[in-house]
């Protein structure tokens, strides 16, 4: 949003996603996992991890997230300030992974979920449209089917 | 870092910011405030605000930032994925603002500070080095000298 701005307030979805993974409320509050600018589709990509994800991080436990370790891709639209800075603008949509070994051991313990627009219009056909989460996400089975990494640790961050 | 490597645990820069404006540890658990992709010099940044300055945002006190704000850029690499993907490479630098209008009124009442490399190198030869820093944000002295935008506030976030 513009600086002083009026923040939208609606905290939660129109409905569910159809597979039942929550929406984790509070996702832009957590801390930042990773970063990425995606060209082909325009988009600057935010990565936030919940506690259990970034504890995870710190301890080192990678690639095995711990049950409960959760995930939020929050993606916007990248936008040339033309002052040579590829910077966020409209918003377009939010992810979700959510680590629950038997929950979603349908979809390689991974519970996906995916909410568009300003509506966060639930994402999926059916239960099942989370199979194509997956497809997308087994190149990287041997990262726990993660594909960011956790950013380079600069000195003096922690 | 890749996954399950050792992070690194120094914690505060081998010798302070020439114009004593403090390094600030902890700045990579503060709350994300925004993301950049910087074409011309290839690298990532995210910037992070300390709880004064994503208190300001959430009441939408901008662009009048409050005594004590700060933010930190932390700057990586860019690197091409191969897969479409501009992701953080190696970390580059640190850079804070930190907002407190007596102790920084040369500088429009911000202090500014860098912190370069593995090393967390001091920027600057002098204590004026930041008239420098000033020059560059001179042109959004509206904007409280701050460039970066808060993120669009994506429904749902809070």
């Amino acid at each position: 949003m513009a600086a002083g701005e009026a923040p939208k307030q609606l905290t939660a979805p129109a409905a569910p996603s159809p597979n039942g993974v929550p929406f984790l409320p509070g996702y832009a509050d957590w801390k930042v996992v990773s970063t990425t600018d995606r060209g082909d589709n325009h988009t600057l990509r935010i990565i936030t991890g919940n506690d259990l994800a970034m504890s995870a991080i710190e301890k080192r436990q990678l690639p095995s997230w711990p049950e409960g370790a959760a995930f939020a891709k929050i993606t916007f639209q990248s936008v040339d300030d033309g002052h040579g800075h590829i910077v966020p603008g409209k918003f377009v949509q939010v992810e979700f992974m959510e680590k629950h070994r038997v929950q979603y051991a349908g979809t390689g313990g991974w519970g996906y979920a995916r909410f568009k627009g300003a509506e966060l219009k639930p994402y999926g056909d059916g239960p099942h449209f989370d199979n194509e989460c997956l497809g997308c996400h087994e190149p990287v089975r041997k990262n726990d089917y993660v594909y960011t990494l956790p950013l380079p640790r600069s000195e003096g961050s922690r």
